[in-house]
């Protein structure tokens, strides 16, 4: 897996603070003219107060790379985002390379079989697109969920925040929360007070789940 | 494939009617009391004047049964629509069961070497998810594109109509054309007037596509 | 104001649970053979298990009648929903009967003050609207926040628990508020379980708000 | 009307190709080495294509001042955005200063109603706000629809070039249109490519409205 932030609003802090300060002014602030201090004392009031939309005037962009099916298509369920996803219609899957899930990894006899099979799959596959009337749509039907895929991913600090809360918590899956901690950390770097707070519940408070799904390890402070 | 209309708001065309109605009134006009013949008078002014979002207000949901992963990774990007579909984290695939493109199964060799691999990927599913170390959410990475799955999608009648433009034409790809094509029967047999002239766009007028992707065979009047 | 609910979705609660059982099921079950227990059965489990987006199949539709322009223009504010709102652009405001806040109503000198300037009003709109150079549209630019308007609002449930947490609290706005209580009182009417714990947030436990915003009299149980 | 572009995504017309090039491409590309010339035959090639979905990579951050509430009212109906808006429940409008249209402008008597009232509403509000039972957010409700406000408005690419299809058009208010033609100006000069042909329909081909709503002066080439 590989993920990288590619591109963002500039100065998401300054753009969060310069649109709540609007709410609450006459004129039109001038946003390059807010000092440091200004931004972060907005920011810190804005937290407190609850006015989370204004953080969706800042957008992020991730290239996410070498990730399986399984992550995609729980991913794009997030609908307040924007995506481009390597077309498995148009794009001939020169190299199977799955990933590997831990606990096949680690367990030798299950890695075989599963490296067996990825082989068999890899041949059926080449086999299948070689024949005219086996369209390249059609022979990806062979593929399996473990396909590495890349994406294209932007979403809005409010819909990250949202995401984070979701997939950073450990009753996510583990491919997408490695991929969630991953941007995480990215955008904090980015926008530090904005996303200070961010990542599963148990960062900010108790955790919201109930006793059945609770994890026993909340993140500690 | 089945696809199922399995509820919708009651009466989408007087509901649709009755919103364009309330736009252009002093009062809001008594649902229930408006004729037939005032409902398909104000549906068909509506339709010249392109005030489209009136029939947002009426809702579909379809219950779709064995259709490909691969139909559910397209489905799932129309983001305004809601989901709710079968679980490879929680439902152990007990019949893999697969969606068999025509093209293979219209060719002997290359529907051998697919039965041939698919019986192996079954075998493979099985045999990890007895491990203790392999839990069903990592055993699920070999299950393949073909295999089927269920889900309940609701989509608003706005939405349905731009679904159909992009997935009844020809340049969509099979599964889910025949899908599209079958939830437009449905809606129409419910709402004739709403979904008179939905479709890919050659239903209405010249195709908008470039030379480049033109099918060469718009559905004729 | 006037608040009612015109059209939903049949059956919510059915509806809801049908899609929860559809993601942990291998097959879609049949909807109308699941039984009222086996329904209130689910919805528990889906209220402890945060799996929200399961609502999201039902929608409701309301006529709200009588509002003010001040109502509407927070109210469109929310984005996941569809509206169809009485235009003044086409509409002629024939009686203004404007919307008198408590405040305004109960201070004699206010009211009277308020009273003459919506005749003033009246009278100018009715001026300006005759003349043939002032179209419709411009004469309206002098019509008051506290116009009535009326609008039809559809909202699937999840987005409605939403809307209930934000306008259902004493920090919302007052005649928001009393929309949305109305709101609430009719949804819980038709779909009690998914309604049950729907409002301001210390419907159901401790208030979220910092002291600063803290309303000092949550909801008691 | 003030209409500043405030903020945007780096290299809009970059991010959009980089998406679409990763859609079709084995790995991801590397953004930064991508040619000029190269982002320009991609994104041709896109137009053609109507894959439309890359260019919601890009967004837009504009702040608007002095535009009237009826405009504002609008505008937050496009949902696929967000909005920072001048609260009337907080902020004072100290100086009412309202937005006037051609048609009451240019008539002596009409301008002099408007101004008239406007000075009786000014009046009010002040009386009103002054009282200690009536709070701000009460005050207003006498506020008229002209009434200047100020609001932040965020939108991708792809929602931009619906909303200036719509807004850009001479069907649409004269207000919105004259904001919607700047904005399109503002964004043409930031990303030239990808707004080339924005703007009201009859800038790329024949008007779609029917006889009924044809302006009859399409925008001539």
């Amino acid at each position: 897996m590989k993920v990288e932030l590619i591109n963002h609003t500039p100065e998401p802090g300054r753009s969060a603070a310069h649109a709540a300060l609007t709410c609450y002014s006459e004129k039109v602030p001038e946003k390059e003219k807010m000092s440091q201090e200004k931004i972060e004392e907005i920011l810190e009031k804005i937290k407190e107060s609850g006015h989370h939309s204004i953080i969706e005037h800042a957008s992020f962009t991730f290239a996410i790379q070498e990730v399986s099916r399984t992550l995609t298509h729980q991913l794009v369920r997030h609908r307040l985002a924007s995506y481009s996803q390597q077309s498995q219609r148009y794009v001939d899957i020169e190299d199977l390379d799955p990933v590997v899930p831990d606990s096949i990894e680690e367990n030798e006899e299950a890695r075989k079989r599963f490296d067996g099979l990825m082989e068999e799959v890899k041949d059926t596959y080449m086999e299948l697109k070689e024949k005219d009337e086996v369209p390249l749509e059609d022979a990806r039907f062979v593929l399996p969920n473990a396909t590495k895929t890349n994406i294209i991913v932007t979403m809005n600090a409010r819909e990250l925040w949202h995401f984070f809360s979701l997939r950073c918590c450990k009753r996510a899956q583990w491919e997408i929360r490695d991929m969630a901690n991953r941007m995480l950390e990215l955008v904090k770097d980015k926008a530090p007070i904005i996303f200070e707070e961010a990542g599963a519940p148990c960062v900010r408070g108790p955790c919201p789940e109930s006793e059945e799904f609770f994890c026993g390890e909340p993140i500690e402070d």
